[in-house]
């Protein structure tokens, strides 16, 4: 007889974005003339850079030619892709990474949620409340977790709440935690961490023997260039830390498809006996066998993005993404709304107006002013009455929809 | 202290094309001037049909365009596509899918790696021996086995041995199993299951509640029409079988990365208490939070495939990989080596002349011949003896191959 793995059952409810895909379906089939902006889901709308499109159309026709078609790629990327990596985003910043210590991947929502599987069952986690819901569920999904209490918090798991005290960037747990997500920029929050905080992190986590796992997805949008980009800016944090960027919003990738995961050569952890074994070694075991590398097309794609032309344009699009999210802070905020992030990040995290529920006030939001947003519950439940508003649009939208908040709330 | 995943210490040695990998890379670094031919790993040479390049380049230049542009796709595929797959791969063939039974994967290793995720640890596993090794390393790194003894089989697996005498096929298991792998057109031996073995299969898994994991990765090679390309061809696979399909051999995508699986609603697994649960609902939850969606470029060069153009020229380069496979068949066969498979497969079961191990065939044929085989031991226990020689290659390579195989060992 064949067993099902029963730890889904304890998964709350669906994924948050298909949930908010069911209710827009159902709002927009009741009502079909009605213009809903989307601010919810995260997804870029910009084109793609030429840079971009022009390295993605001629591998696609080399791919017809002898000399230009290629088979099964190399299993962590191809050089002309790990080079770029290790020069602009790493070199750049005065971080030394090896070719061997990244693993270019199809997204950072796959290696976040993969990424447990090499570590044991009985490891405990400690994540950030609110948060980007994959780092809970793939633990759930393992069996790292009891089940779910009323407010959706899982046993097991340490909640470090985000909240307008602490910046909404919480520092590392008090308690021993074996493993802990931490993203910076933060989804959903819009709070980004500084070199103190990462210190105190990476520290916390090399006198824990701990690993940190850092979600750098939203690196691109960070506007001070004294804040750091990479953990690994932060002394020590090789011994400690892995870490995850993404070329789907610093380079309109949502579609596109493509991520890289570093792992340094430095990074061990512990069998039972006490043995120190490399991390990047099982990492690169899982990847070998459960994955076949990025299409050689994409990756491509994604080496254009560090051509000059491709910063430029990249860059020209991070800023125009970046003046939505300023003219959101400045339209809601001078109507009285309480807002959290957007200086450098995407995310606009507004405290929800008249003691709304998030799930009421994303209901109110997309019933009345015909705007997507995302509850903030959905990250958990120190988001409840919050909403994630996305700066990822058209000016004009975001425009309308400001106006549109405004009324709906009487600001 | 972060434990890491001991299961991962039980894998024996590296994964094996990695290892072949450094062989040949070891080779030809003492060898520069070696003209080595690749019949190895399984990769396709032809360059993409030019219906899919077409695609694809056009799929790229209009992601460059307000209204070509595409973000996050569907988690399951795109309609287009979906639609492709249910009228060319099934509704041709007699067979109903819906889309909601359609996952569309970057490729069959990986969903054949992931699909035991949602199966509970419990769970018994039966393999055919020789084996796609992914079945197995992705099992033993999730903990359902057990150590792996002299021979390399792992506590707690069954292994059904194909053998010359089962023509390679082995039929279903006679003890209790709760989930079985079976590839047909098989990888690596190049057998081919028909309808009498895949009835034998389905009722066994119907008679004891158990789960078949169908790889038809290869049904494009199938040469007699009368042989069924779809387990649910069979009766009653719809309430126990779960099929793999890709492009990767059958258009040359195995640098491009499509596939998909079908879980059919009718599909269900129990828990420890005996309820009933959909197989379908797992999968598409897995999906939905580990997984984000094959890139939309990469979808519409997939759904090219199925067009009259895309199926007349895939359709030709499918002739020419098994035009290969039949002058290795003549070519060796008449030379006096012991060969199965190659007449519904890309691949070539050959026997170890004079006695050898396969990896001393393999080290010989690599050091004399310079052609590269796949070892059959690389495979499992069962594979010793033989190796696979791959129809992947041009016309004037595999001639040369012949030749040179044949000198190697005085054919």
């Amino acid at each position: 007889m064949a067993r099902i793995n029963e730890n889904y059952r304890k998964l709350q409810a669906g994924y948050l974005f298909p949930e908010i895909g069911r209710r827009v379906t159902a709002f927009t089939s009741a009502h079909p003339d009605a213009k809903v902006i989307r601010l919810g889901i995260g997804d870029v709308t910009l084109p793609l850079s030429p840079a971009i499109v022009e390295a993605l159309r001629d591998a696609a026709v080399a791919f017809g030619t002898d000399g230009g078609f290629h088979g099964y790629g190399p299993e962590n990327g191809y050089d002309f892709l790990l080079d770029a990596i290790r020069e602009h985003d790493y070199a750049s910043r005065g971080v030394d990474i090896e070719r061997q210590e990244i693993f270019v991947s199809d997204g950072s929502k796959q290696d976040s949620g993969n990424i447990q599987e090499i570590f044991g069952l009985d490891c405990s986690i400690a994540v950030t409340d609110p948060v980007y819901p994959v780092y809970v569920d793939t633990n759930v999904m393992a069996g790292r977790t009891g089940a779910a209490d009323e407010r959706g918090r899982y046993a097991g798991i340490t909640y470090l709440s985000a909240t307008a005290e602490n910046g909404f960037m919480p520092g590392p747990p008090e308690g021993r935690v074996d493993i802990a997500y931490l993203c910076s920029p933060n989804n959903p929050t819009g709070a980004v961490a500084g070199r103190e905080t990462l210190e105190a992190w990476v520290g916390w986590a090399r006198e824990n023997d701990a690993v940190l796992i850092f979600d750098a997805a939203y690196d691109a949008f960070i506007q001070d260039p004294t804040l750091p980009h990479s953990i690994y800016e932060i002394e020590g944090a090789r011994e400690c830390a892995i870490e995850m960027r993404s070329f789907s919003k610093r380079a309109g990738f949502t579609g596109v498809r493509c991520a890289y995961t570093v792992v340094p050569r430095a990074l061990t952890g512990s069998t039972a006996s006490g043995e120190r074994v490399s991390i990047n070694d099982l990492w690169a075991r899982r990847h070998a066998t459960k994955f076949n590398s990025v299409p050689y097309i994409i990756q491509k794609g994604a080496a254009a993005v560090f051509t000059p032309e491709g910063r430029k344009q990249t860059g020209e699009q991070v800023a125009y993404y970046m003046a939505n999210a300023a003219a959101l802070r400045e339209g809601l905020g001078n109507a009285g709304f309480t807002l959290y992030g957007g200086e450098h990040a995407p995310y606009i995290w507004m405290e929800t107006p008249e003691g709304l529920s998030s799930w009421d006030c994303f209901d109110r939001l997309l019933g009345d002013a015909h705007v997507v947003c995302t509850p903030g519950s959905g990250f958990g439940a120190a988001g409840e009455g919050y909403v994630r508003i996305s700066a990822f649009n058209s000016r004009a939208n975001v425009d309308e929809a400001i106006t549109r908040i405004r009324r709906t709330f009487g600001g």
